[in-house]
């Protein structure tokens, strides 16, 4: 796969999540949103680079192109996402003022309305997949997505992550911070692609093979935050070293799913490129 | 049904709940738990009437009686009414230091811990609905189910409500206040006795009848826990009026069901007995 084709892959899909998001959060048609709706929007609609979703479209992809409840069950777990920066950017929690330049959720609409604003948009994550499986030929994918959701944003992954981050000195090794990375960053990302998986419908095989990328460009993903923000610094070679043999676990692990693995080899490997 | 009866029920049943939530929330062997599991516990393990889920069993009941993943299901309501007191509680929000008798979840556990704790819970509640209906001859109802829940719950109807409640003027009419208690607190009632609707298989007639119980149902409880408050004082000659009202009113959405509907008839009278 060309670089020009995969961006083009890129464009098309992010167009299409951030219409979903657009129209499903549009303000009323009497004009006023409501500091609930507005929060949301703030945080939701911010350019961002959807790289979940988008990885969930792909793992979807594999199987058949996702329909348009294909794409509402992936675009949710964006919902997800967009939820955990505003708890994570609270002042309890990691105190952050600006996210993406701009205001944090809750520098701009007060600690309140953020909490509730994150509240909902989580639930709402699940509300989207019920209503595309309610549709579904079949409803057991949809729920299978579902449960992966829940168990990888949860007390099983990313909120387990954040809790452990909270008020531990930092990792002592790369080996842990790996740990750490994988709970609060990789759960998510695993589930994406479990995800889209279910939504398309893949063997168990191939699922078993998209989970397993999922959860190694999560940790890379995050070993490239860490490098771009020169965190972590004492780690900051290996984290390198350490990106790279993820990139190559991702790409791996979908060498089964031949010539149909593609799209997910050429997005790995533009994760690796970022770093180069 | 006598009281006699309903009272067995009621205890049969609620030491269903109370075994499954200490099985499912149980500290790991190895005796550390964790200050996130902790604080899950914490909440969710304290005493309670567990009346949500009584209600979506009851529900139900009116078809079938529920099996284990029935029982799941109409369990996982309580998740979602227990991290809604958990989030209320926090400073930011409602800011109370006592809950149940108790120091609220954020004054023993920090309000980071308690923002995840709640965070948690909301996300196990699709996390169970989801593992029940991937075992279930009808995962359709079990998505029904989920969707219903994740529609209450949200932006549409709890999350709503609260935001709403925000820094805005007490209502000035007891229709105002209904109006209010319809987010707050009536949708997610409605949202129990649909859940118990889809889990037990209800005809759509059946659905809408467990439907309109539940949203009378839960203005009423909310007029009964004002009037037990002594909160919006000057409406009290009125919501004792409504209370009586709206508990008819649930009695009769339920006529429908005949003999089925007796045990949510009794509930319902027995709300309005605890006033009288």
């Amino acid at each position: 796969m060309t670089a020009a084709s995969l961006d083009a892959w890129v464009a098309a899909r992010r167009a299409d999540l951030d219409r979903l998001f657009e129209t499903r959060l549009a303000a009323p048609a009497d004009g006023d949103p409501g500091r609930l709706l507005e929060a949301m929007r703030y945080s939701l609609l911010a350019p961002g680079k959807r790289i979940r979703p988008l990885l969930a479209l792909a793992a979807a992809e594999t199987s058949v192109p996702p329909d348009s409840d294909g794409l509402l069950a992936c675009a949710a777990v964006e919902l997800v996402h967009c939820y955990s920066l505003i708890h994570d950017d609270l002042p309890a929690m990691d105190d952050d003022d600006v996210r993406r330049g701009r205001p944090s959720n809750h520098k701009a609409f007060g600690e309140a309305t953020a909490i509730l604003a994150g509240d909902a948009l989580l639930t709402l994550a699940f509300d989207w997949i019920a209503e595309a499986g309610e549709r579904a030929a079949r409803p057991q994918s949809f729920l299978a997505a579902s449960r992966a959701l829940a168990h990888a944003a949860g007390a099983f992954g990313m909120v387990r992550g954040q809790a452990r981050d909270l008020g531990e000195p930092p990792p002592a090794t790369l080996a842990a911070l790996e740990t750490l990375h994988a709970e609060k960053t990789g759960a998510l990302f695993r589930a994406a692609l479990e995800v889209g998986a279910h939504v398309g419908g893949a063997s168990p095989d191939a699922l078993a093979s998209l989970a397993r990328f999922g959860a190694a460009y999560g940790i890379a993903f995050q070993h490239a935050d860490d490098i771009a923000d020169a965190e972590h610094g004492q780690h900051a070679d290996g984290a390198r070293a350490r990106l790279e043999a993820l990139i190559a676990e991702a790409c791996a692990a979908v060498t089964p799913l031949g010539a149909r693995g593609d799209r997910l080899v050429a997005l790995a490997r533009a994760l690796a490129r970022r770093q180069a």
